[in-house]
């Protein structure tokens, strides 16, 4: 008997990872591989041939599609990515068309915060959670609003920012044009950045010079005790906080799932964000909310995105 | 022929509301009164009599249900009003049964932010938006979110509180406590508070006297010219412009329909929102967002009463 198989696929500036998973949610397969500078039409190609390769390695299955998370910007209606920014060269580019043309099977692209929500709502940390809200604080902040198993969508099928609603008008100037956005406060960026505006020459050389810095640099000096890193993360953290607290007053979603390289750092953001939701707000029940850290890891995108295949046809 | 109707009922903290409409959404009928400091068994009542005397004003009809806008906090899931805040005494306070045992009709009950809200999605300013985000800006600041005609509830059905999303950390403490909430900052008791804080006795008596600051009274002294009242506002409009900044920036919704007192003063508000929003956020489709004044007044939550009913039987 032929085993019903879904593909997940995840695409990020660096590497694209596939993954092969059986209809009860099981990661049967998984390949990755770079694809750093390489151009798109090279790019389609790497990705086919990692997909062939990873439906390879399980027999007698059959497959009943391919869901993609990845970086945005993209064009969700038409199926292209449309991101130069963190993909050079990616303007306008056909990957749901092309991925049909080849296998024969229902495609689906995702923006790959909301495949990695959808793969914590799946098999994850936030499992069948009726309104599952996902943070990420990596390089930039992420959001997702997951509600009874659907991606909450904006106007023309927009992906909402949530990482770029503003905490403090008195914070830095980001990116998105505004002064003290979320992600301009506590994503690595700002905190690598934070830290080379306030540690001196001195202190940048002990923690191995300016070009080392990152957020996990400073949280490890935080713990070891170094005063300025231990301001910076306790900043951080607060602005972490108010951003949760902002979440909960707006969504009262019953999961928030935490994931990105600097919620590595969890424990040091976690006392302030529990000191600040313990105020208590007659209004709205904050203890009812339940905050996790994702539990998928990097997977989690091809979970979202087998799921988002699974979810239609079974 | 009888002709089905639906009741929309709108109790707030001073006035009850009852209207009668055709499945249309045509208003047939409309009575009001106060329940003003008058305890709940006599408030049920009046409200009984109310609905009663205006169902009496339409011959040959039938009553579909009767649907409720009520000044929260309540237990949807119950049906009752726990408000003892601003409608004193009212305490746990079983509506819903004690409508349908009187009229042997279905009875809905709703906060009565979502009911304006729905009645705006129904024959108002968000007429079938696919999002509809509602923004009420009177002595406090309520939210509402109606996706697909539904009202957005966060965990045990509870009612999101967009007025109290921190936008300035240094700001003003609410009683939601927290410092710096969109509450504490734009609406008609801050906007007061803080004439009443940087005035002088001299421009207070000018503009009738600590007693007689309102909203109201700041705006059209703005509009005379007066320096004091012109920076007054000139903040509230950057508060006010940063807060739907981030309702577009999190939920990217097709409408935002914006009503309740403050709002009337909307000239004051508006130019300062259309420079806000001008910024180039590449992510997220600002420009495809609609900011609209509510249409109904203070018929909104009347029509969203009617709707809870219709939407569900016809």
């Amino acid at each position: 008997m032929t085993q019903p198989i879904a593909v997940g696929v995840d695409i990020g500036g660096t590497l694209v990872r596939v993954g092969l998973f059986g209809s009860d949610g099981h990661l049967l397969s998984q390949n990755e591989t770079s694809i750093a500078s390489i151009e798109p039409e090279r790019g389609l190609r790497i990705i086919e041939e990692l997909i062939q390769k990873t439906i390879e390695s399980i027999t007698s299955s059959s497959l009943l599609g391919i869901g993609i998370g990845c970086t945005g910007p993209l064009d969700i209606v038409r199926g292209r990515i449309n991101n130069p920014y963190t993909l050079e060269g990616w303007s306008n580019v056909p990957i749901v068309e092309t991925l049909m043309e080849t296998f024969h099977v229902p495609v689906r692209l995702e923006n790959d915060a909301d495949a990695a929500a959808l793969g914590e709502y799946w098999q994850g940390a936030g499992r069948e959670a009726k309104r599952l809200y996902a943070v990420t604080v990596g390089t930039g902040v992420g959001t997702a609003l997951i509600i009874d198993g659907q991606i909450y969508r904006g106007v023309d099928d927009s992906h909402p920012e949530g990482g770029h609603h503003l905490i403090d008008p008195a914070g830095p100037e980001c990116y998105c044009g505004y002064h003290g956005c979320w992600e301009s406060l506590i994503s690595g960026t700002a905190i690598s950045s934070t830290a080379r505006t306030i540690m001196n020459q001195k202190q940048l050389t002990a923690l191995g010079g300016p070009d080392q810095i990152n957020a996990r640099v400073i949280a490890e000096a935080a713990r070891a005790g170094h005063p300025a890193a231990i301001t910076i993360m306790q900043k951080a953290a607060r602005d972490f906080s108010l951003g949760i607290l902002n979440i909960i007053s707006l969504f009262v979603p019953d999961v928030i799932v935490l994931s990105g390289g600097v919620m590595k750092s969890a424990d040091l953001f976690l006392p302030t964000l529990e000191k600040t939701l313990k105020t208590p707000n007659p209004m709205v029940p904050f203890h009812r909310v339940k905050i996790l850290p994702a539990r998928l890891g990097y997977y989690a995108g091809l979970y979202g995105g087998a799921y988002m295949i699974l979810s239609e046809t079974l």
